[in-house]
């Protein structure tokens, strides 16, 4: 491999400098991504192979990241397993038209074979791998079985969450079926990504952060402590990011990922204090630092290094996806900063 | 005063129980506010002492709380600062259509006197106090100067809070213009309603959590210390609410309010071995609990009872506003629950 910064401080291996690639790196902020979308449906996006692999390649190909995350989406994997998932123009993002609401509904979902109705999924992982001609390190990703839970029930984003708590709280055994079905899914659609060529894994748990700390830990972290359980690792190392979930960060650490994703709410320099004696960190700018100016993108990204200060283990990330409105040079002053402000911590 | 429970626990003195109220509980849960909405709209409530009174003193008398919130918006105060304000209905909140952009806009912003502009404020202060003849405190609030700001930057809520973080990286000096100017308007419509009969004060800081810990600090929390330093506190209790802030708890608590509020995502048993010493501590049930069966609901109120364990300094609350579409026997179920379980913690 080319390039293999990020698997080295992935395993807090010595690295010359720290790597850099963003959350929702294949996005709309990217004219380039923007010239496909106008042209096929975000779902076409996902499911076909050639595209996925075109998008996931652009970043590499025009900010020069240090990793390619696949083009997918989480919700791939709910539709799988047999839910309606709409994509509108303008309405917000996917959502489930029939989200789950009886146990029988739990009960009925089916436990896909992720090399038959995920296989674009596969092929997609595949096809990028052999473009990306060993350049830099390609990651697969699912949702937590948290995560998953909650727009499966929810239907869509909530600002109460009402039904997907009502089941935590009134209704825990029905959500626990739910949430083991899923760890279930998740592991067999992780551990087939691996196999298809993923080089690294990220677990995404966008909505840990609704939970009070105990709850976090019963219902979202549990089980993504299970997923860690079924998964082939091998050497392949795995990041498990839970956002607003700083409250926990030993407990997430001590689920033995290889790499904890932070938020920008974290203290990096603290958190590394905490728990950088056994996990890699990764993170954590503000996203909307990106709407700043390059000067003030580059002080940022200093202060960051900084915080984390000498030596390997740090993946530097933006602390949530990209936002699709920041101009694309404010990307490329992102990653330039990384790059010729990190070297001086890695001598 | 008939029931000071509320005022005692302020400040951490013996009480028998552990007194409860919500944050929101003058709201939409109650059949008895929503026939008062259905004649009037939201402001007009706001800015009629008779009516603001009237649902201030419902939950007092429908549910038993143990003080009395005055029903207004955080947002009187930009308008009186100059800025249209609009309520429309089913258009989720408040918001301001012409939002701050400029420096000349902040520098032109007026600085109100609360006696004038905001005088519907002080008569429903006295008011509400004359009828509550003395059976619970009665609470004045205001928004901090950060979540002011971004309403009045942002124009309503935001995803990304594009604009207030701009103006926050980019041109810090307008943004710390534009907060001193607000921390001395809050901390004189604070001082004049306590002039009015307020008995305790609750600045309500929603957006602190949208910020990196530094800058919730520089930005947020630094000038609520400014309001609590420029407050006229004689005696009266001082509640901070920061949601989404626990990383910073510790600097909360030293900016020296008499009570730190906290969200569902605290651990309240850590918090009270941290600052529990120097400071009471209010909340923080879920919201969502709300929507769980009244046995679930007694039971999640027993162990955030055991969390902070025996003695004074806890006054209960929810983690954030009661959500206006849950049972209200569910809000009942919940303040009964505080009354019968909490003596054996006060023996």
């Amino acid at each position: 491999m080319t390039n293999d910064l990020f698997l080295r401080a992935c395993r807090r291996e010595p690295v010359e400098r720290t790597p850099v690639w963003m959350m929702r790196q294949a996005g709309r902020y990217l004219p380039e991504y923007r010239a496909v979308r106008a042209k096929y449906e975000f779902l076409t996006l996902c499911k076909t192979p050639e595209l996925a692999a075109e998008v996931s390649l652009q970043p590499v190909d025009l900010i020069g990241v240090d990793a390619c995350i696949i083009f997918s989406d989480i919700l791939v994997v709910p539709e799988a397993m047999g839910m309606k998932l709409v994509v509108e123009e303008g309405m917000g993002g996917p959502r489930f038209p029939h989200p789950l609401r009886s146990r029988s509904e739990i009960d009925h979902l089916k436990v896909p074979d992720p090399n038959h109705e995920l296989n674009y999924m596969m092929d997609a992982l595949r096809l990028t791998r052999k473009r990306l001609e060993g350049r830099v390190p390609l990651i697969g990703f699912a949702g937590s079985p948290w995560t998953l839970a909650t727009y499966m029930v929810e239907g869509k984003g909530s600002k109460s969450f009402r039904h997907i708590k009502e089941l935590v709280y009134n209704n825990p055994r029905d959500a626990h079926a739910l949430l083991e079905k899923l760890a279930r899914v998740v592991a067999a659609y992780l551990n087939a990504q691996i196999e298809a060529g993923a080089q690294a894994i990220q677990i995404f748990d966008t909505w840990g952060g609704i939970l009070p700390q105990e709850e976090f830990r019963e219902f979202s972290l549990r089980w993504i402590s299970h997923v860690l359980q079924l998964l082939r690792r091998n050497n392949i190392p795995v990041i498990v990011f839970c956002k607003d979930c700083g409250h926990s960060l030993e407990a997430i650490a001590d689920t033995r990922p290889d790499v904890v994703s932070l938020d920008w709410t974290v203290d990096l320099g603290k958190a590394r204090d905490m728990v950088g004696s056994y996990v890699a960190l990764q993170g954590n700018m503000d996203p909307a630092l990106l709407y700043a100016s390059p000067e003030r993108i580059l002080a940022a990204v200093q202060k960051i290094l900084e915080k984390f200060g000498k030596g390997s283990g740090h993946i530097f990330n933006l602390g949530h996806g990209v936002l699709p409105d920041i101009p694309v040079e404010h990307a490329k002053a992102f990653v330039q900063a990384v790059k010729s402000g990190s070297p001086k911590y890695h001598k």
